[in-house]
C-alpha cells in the first residue's frame, strides 16, 4: 500500500481554497502511485478556526467543497480530510464532532471522530466540539490485502501521562485502537511549534507504535495561523518505535511511502510566492526536495524498486540514511529562528500585506525583528524608522544605521524632538506643568507609536511590534507606543532569549541557515555592537533598563517559573529567591495584565505565550 | 428551617478577602436566626477566576481560608461555599471540580461537583475543570425534620433545550435530583448580566421547580469583573414556579427565607465605598433595604413571628407584596444602564483607580459613557477633555461643554491644530507629502489619544474609551486613538441603541432612577442636541458617519444578525437584503477583526460581545 502525507498550509475558514489545495496534492499523489492521501486535521478549514466553527453557513459549505472533491478526485486514490462533522438532528448553531472524512470512488463519508479534545494553553476544542465515541478503525482492501488503519486526530495520540502533564483524565483512544488490532497508525494533526515539541511527537508516536504494534504516519499542518506557527515535520516511524522518515520543518511537502518497500519520495508543493524558508532537516532529507510548485508535468511512478513519485525526477532515498535523517534536526536556536520568520511570512501574507515596517532604536530586539521580517518578507519589502529624541545616544543611532546597512532596509530618520515639545506645550495648561516622569517617557513612546503607524497607514504596510517577553511580563513598555504593531514578534521570547537567539545569529554555526533564509550569510548580522549593549530604553538622560528592572539574568528565570511554572512567590521564596524581589516581579507581572490585554497577537515559541493560552483576570488580587 | 441567600461581590482572586466577606455576611446571617448560608458560585474566588485557577499555590490557599471560616462561624450555621476541589493525587497543574463545600461544626466538606460546565460565549470551564459524576442532594438535620436539600451550580439549572439553544447534549441534573426527591432546590450561581437574562433565568427556575415539586432558591453573584457585570437579582421561586421573591439588582444583599412562615426579610451588604447604585426592583423590595455598611451594632432576631432579621430595624414584608415584586422589574433601559454604571465602578474601584477621564467630543457616544461614569464615580472624580481640530464644528464644542455643565464635569480644552501640523512637518520628508486621507484622519485621533493618555498618566485616572459596538464591528475607530481606554463601556451597545437609550434617559420615565443613580433628575441630561445631531467624527471638514457608512438603521440589524445570529450574508441576501451591502458589511466586519484584537475590555450586555465571547482569526478568508 502506498500512503502519500500531504503537510499543508491552509488560509483558516477558506474551505473552497483549502479543498483545491488538497485536490492539487492529491493529483501529484495520484502521479506518484499513492493510493491513500493523508492531510492535517481539520484540513479543510485550517486550524484552528476558531469561531468560525460557529457559523452554521460555513458548516454547511463543507458539503460541496466534499463533493466537489469527490468528482475531481484521480481515480483509484482516496484522501481522508479534516472537517466539522455536524451532530444529525442539531439545529441552529450545530454541534460538531472534530471529524475525518474519507473521500473516494466519487462519494464521501465520515470515518472518524477526534476522541480527546484539548481545552487547555490555546486550544478551545470543547467550545465547538463534542467529543468521539468509539475507536475509529479503517478497513482498507489493497489489492489482495486488507488493511487495518487506525485513525487518529492530533491529542488523540497524546495519552501519555509522563509526556504531556496538562491533559485531563479520560479514554486512551490509543488503548481502543491496540486492543482492535491495527496495521498502520494514522495521526493527522495540527500540532504547532514550541521548543521540544517535535521530540516530543516523535516520543508519543514511538510509544503509540510499540502499543499497537504497527508504524505510526503522523502528518502535521504547516505555516502561520495568527499566533500559531505551525511548523509541520511530519513523520514516520517503524512499529518498534524507531523512527522511519522525518519531513521538513517550515514548508508544504508531499511525501509518498510505501508499505512494501520502506523507501520515500517526497516533494515540495511550496514554497508560497514570498517562501525563503526551506527544511532545517538533515542533509539527507534536504536531498530529496526537488520539486518546486512549477513541476507539474509528472510522470506516473513506475511503483517498481523503491517510489518513483512525480513531480519531475524526485529523487528516492534509502531507509538507512531516512533513519539517521530523523534524528537530525535542528538545534533549538535554528527552530525558533525558523518558526518565527514563518509566522512572520505567513501573517503577513494571510493578511494581504506585502510589506512591512517597524522602528529601529539599535537596540537588539528590534534588530532581531528586523532579520526575522528580512528573512520572512525579503529586505526590499522592508521599511525602518529611526525616530531620535534628544535622549537617544548617538551610538544607538550609529548602531541602527548599520543595522539597517548590513541587512539592505531603506531606513528612514524622522527625529521627535519637535513633537515632544509641541505635546509639552498642548498638555501644560491642561496639567498645570508639563508632563514629567513616566508620563513623558511614555509620550516619546506614544509619539514614535504614532509616526509608525502614520508611515503604516499611508504605506498600506504592516507594523511589526518589537518588544520582547520580559517587557510584556513586567509592563516594561508603553500601551498605544512600543506595543503598537499587528504582530509581536519576538513577544514570546524573554531577553535572555532574545540574546542567545543574537549570539547564535552571529555565529559562525548559523551561516548555513542564513543562507537558506536569504540573510547574509557572514560574519555578523546583528553585530557585537548591539548584541553587547546594557538594554536601555534610552527615555531619559543616560536611562538604563537596570535602573527599573533586576538584571535580565536574574529576572526571566522569576519570569518563567511565574509564567511557564505557574509558581506562587512564596514557592520561589522557599527555593531560595530574594524574598522582595520575587514579591515585586510577581506583582509587576499581575499589575500590568491590563496592557497585555491590548496586545499586538504574540507569535507563540513557548509552552505558555501571553494571548490565548494566558486568560487572567484584569480587575483582580 | 430558615435559610440566608448572601448575594456577594468579591474580588477575583482575594481568597482571603471573600473568605472574610463570607464570614461577615454569616454573621449578620446568624443574627438573623438563619440555619444555613448560600452563597454564589466559587464564592471563595469570585467568577471568573480564569487561569488563576491554574496556580497550584492559589488552590492550596482555599483549605486554611475554608478552615478559618470554620474556625469563625458562629455556632449552629453552616454555609455553603464555592470553591474549586483538587481531584485527589493530581499532581503539577491540579484538576479541578467547581464545587460547593459545607462549612459547618467548625469544619468543612466537599458536598457538591458542578455537573454541566459551560464552554460557550464568555465561559471556559472545561479549560479548568471536570464535570461532577452523579447528584448532589445534602441531608440537612433541623430541628425534628430532616430537608433534602437539591445543590446545584449555575449552568446545572440550564438544561432546557427550548430555552438555552446553545448548550451541547449531557446529562440533566434537575432529572436526577427530581428522582432522588428534594424538598428544596439551591443554585448557586454566578450569572452575568444580558438583556432578558432575568427573565430567562425565571423561567429556568420555574421549570426545575416544578419537575423537583419544590421551591427553587437563586443565588447569584453580584458586582463587575472585566468585561462581565453580575446583576445578582437573586429570587426565590415556589414548587409551583411561582415567583416568591425578586432580589436586589446591582448590590450585595444579605435576604432570610423562612420555610415555616413564608416571610423575608433583607438587608443590603453593601454598597461599596463608591457606590450610589440601588435596586431596579419594586417598590415592595426597594422598602425592604435599610442596612448600609455601618449598622453593625445588630440585635438578635427574635425568631417568632416572620423573619425578625439583623442590620437594625429590617423591615419585613409580606409574601404577597413580594410576590407582586418578582415580576416587576426595571425596563431593558434601565436594567442596562444600572449594569453599564456598575460594570464601570467595580472596574475602576478593584483596579484601584480613584477617578477616571474621558474625551467629550459633543457626540452621543462620549455624552453617554461621561453620563455613566458620573453615575458610577461621582461628577467630581471625572475629568473631561475637548480636543479641538480646525475641523470640530463650534456646535459639538457647545454641546460637549454644555454636557459637561449639566453633569457638572470638570472639562479641559485641548487643541490639536498645531500637533497635526508638527506631525505633518515630521513626516512630510519620510512619506515624501504630509500624510493625506484616512492616515491623517487616524493622525488626529492618535493625538487626541495620546493626549488622554497622558492626562490619565500624570493624573492616575483611568481613560474610558467611548467607542460603539457599530464602530467596532466595522473598524470605523482607530487603534491607538479613539479606540485608547482601560475599558470599552459602551462598547457592546450599537448606535441606534445607544440612541434609545439616551432617549430613555432624557424623559420624564427615568427621572426616579436618574435621582437613585445620583445624575440630575430633572429635564434633558444628554440633551436633543447631541441626541438629534448627524452622527460624525469631524476628522475632516463636512465629515458625515454616513459618508462611509450605511444609515444605522440600516447597518446596525446587519450587524445584529452576522454577530448575535452568526448568519451569513448569502442567509441575509436570500432574506431581502441588500447584496452589495450585505456583502460589503460583511467584509467589514471580517476585515477589522485586528483592531478588536487590541480593543479594552468591552461590557457585555448581549448576548454576543466583542472580547472573551467573540474568538474570531485574523489572517484568514
Amino acid at each position: 500500500m502506498r500512503i502519500a502525507l500531504a503537510q499543508l498550509n491552509p488560509l483558516i475558514g477558506d474551505l473552497e481554497g483549502n479543498g483545491a489545495r488538497i485536490l492539487a496534492a492529491c493529483i501529484r499523489a495520484a502521479q506518484a502511485g499513492a493510493d491513500l492521501v493523508l492531510t492535517p486535521e481539520l484540513s479543510l478549514w485550517g486550524y484552528p478556526p476558531r469561531d468560525l466553527l460557529l457559523r452554521p453557513a460555513l458548516v454547511q459549505q463543507q458539503q460541496p467543497q466534499l463533493e466537489r472533491l469527490a468528482r475531481s478526485l484521480p481515480p483509484g486514490i482516496g484522501v481522508l480530510v479534516g472537517m466539522a462533522d455536524p451532530v444529525p438532528g442539531t439545529q441552529q448553531t450545530p454541534e460538531l464532532w472534530n471529524a475525518l472524512a474519507l473521500v473516494r470512488d466519487g462519494a464521501w463519508q465520515v470515518v472518524a471522530h477526534k476522541r480527546l479534545l484539548p481545552s487547555y494553553d490555546v486550544f478551545d476544542e470543547t467550545r465547538y466540539f463534542l467529543p468521539g465515541q468509539g475507536g475509529a478503525v479503517l478497513d482498507w482492501n489493497q489489492g489482495d490485502r486488507l488493511w487495518r488503519l487506525g485513525l487518529s486526530i492530533c491529542e488523540d495520540l497524546w495519552v501519555e501521562q509522563e509526556l504531556q502533564q496538562q491533559r485531563l483524565a479520560g479514554v486512551d483512544p490509543i488503548a481502543e485502537l491496540a486492543a482492535s488490532g491495527v496495521d498502520l497508525l494514522l495521526n493527522l494533526s495540527a500540532s504547532p511549534y514550541g521548543r521540544g515539541k517535535l521530540q516530543l511527537r516523535h516520543q508519543l508516536a514511538a510509544r503509540a507504535a510499540a502499543r499497537v504494534a504497527a508504524p505510526v504516519l503522523y502528518v502535521n499542518q504547516v505555516g502561520g495561523n495568527d499566533e500559531l506557527v505551525f511548523d509541520g515535520a511530519s513523520f514516520i516511524v517503524a512499529g518498534d518505535g524507531q523512527p522511519l522518515w522525518q519531513g521538513a520543518c517550515g514548508r508544504e511537502q508531499l511525501a509518498i511511502w510505501d508499505t512494501e518497500q520502506p523507501n520515500l519520495g517526497c516533494m515540495d508543493l511550496g514554497p508560497e510566492p514570498t517562501a525563503q524558508v526551506s527544511s532545517p532537516g538533515s542533509t539527507a532529507e534536504r536531498n530529496s526536495d526537488i520539486a518546486g510548485p512549477k513541476a507539474e508535468t509528472a510522470a506516473r511512478g513506475t511503483g517498481t524498486a523503491g517510489v518513483q513519485a512525480a513531480g519531475g525526477e524526485m529523487a528516492t532515498s534509502a531507509a538507512e540514511s531516512l533513519v539517521a535523517a530523523a534524528i537530525v534536526v535542528a538545534g533549538e536556536p535554528e527552530q525558533m529562528l525558523r518558526a518565527l520568520v514563518l509566522g512572520v511570512r505567513d501573517y503577513a501574507r494571510k493578511c494581504g500585506f506585502g510589506g512591512a515596517l517597524l522602528g529601529l532604536s539599535g537596540g537588539i530586539d528590534s534588530a532581531l525583528v528586523a532579520l526575522i521580517a528580512s528573512a520572512a518578507l525579503g529586505a526590499r519589502n522592508l521599511t525602518a524608522l529611526r525616530m531620535p529624541s534628544p535622549w537617544s545616544s548617538q551610538g544607538s543611532l550609529d548602531d541602527a544605521q548599520a543595522l539597517a546597512d548590513r541587512l539592505d532596509l531603506g531606513l528612514h530618520t524622522v527625529p521627535i524632538e519637535e513633537l515632544m515639545q509641541a505635546f509639552d506645550r498642548a498638555l501644560t495648561p491642561a496639567l498645570g506643568a508639563a508632563p514629567t516622569g513616566v508620563t513623558a517617557e511614555n509620550l516619546q513612546s506614544r509619539i514614535r507609536g504614532t509616526l509608525l503607524m502614520a508611515m503604516a497607514n499611508q504605506q498600506g504596510k504592516l507594523l511589526l511590534s518589537t518588544g520582547n517577553k520580559s517587557e510584556l511580563a513586567v509592563g516594561y513598555c508603553t500601551l498605544y507606543g512600543d506595543m503598537n504593531g499587528g504582530l509581536a514578534v519576538i513577544g514570546d521570547l524573554y531577553k535572555t532569549t532574545v540574546f542567545g537567539l543574537c549570539d547564535w545569529i552571529d555565529s559562525a554555526e548559523s551561516e548555513p541557515c542564513r543562507a537558506e533564509l536569504g540573510l547574509p550569510a557572514e560574519g555578523e548580522l546583528i553585530g557585537a555592537a548591539i548584541r553587547h549593549k546594557p538594554p536601555s530604553a534610552e527615555l531619559r538622560p543616560e536611562q538604563k533598563d537596570s535602573d527599573s528592572l533586576p538584571d535580565y539574568n536574574v529576572l526571566d528565570p522569576l519570569l518563567k517559573s511565574y509564567i511557564e511554572g505557574l509558581a506562587s512567590p512564596e514557592h520561589l521564596i522557599a527555593g531560595g529567591s530574594d524574598p522582595e524581589l520575587a514579591q515585586r516581579v510577581y506583582q509587576l507581572l499581575r499589575r500590568s495584565e491590563f496592557k497585555r490585554r491590548q496586545a499586538a497577537p504574540v507569535l507563540k515559541v513557548s509552552s505558555r505565550s501571553f494571548g490565548g493560552g494566558w486568560r487572567m483576570p484584569i480587575a483582580a488580587a
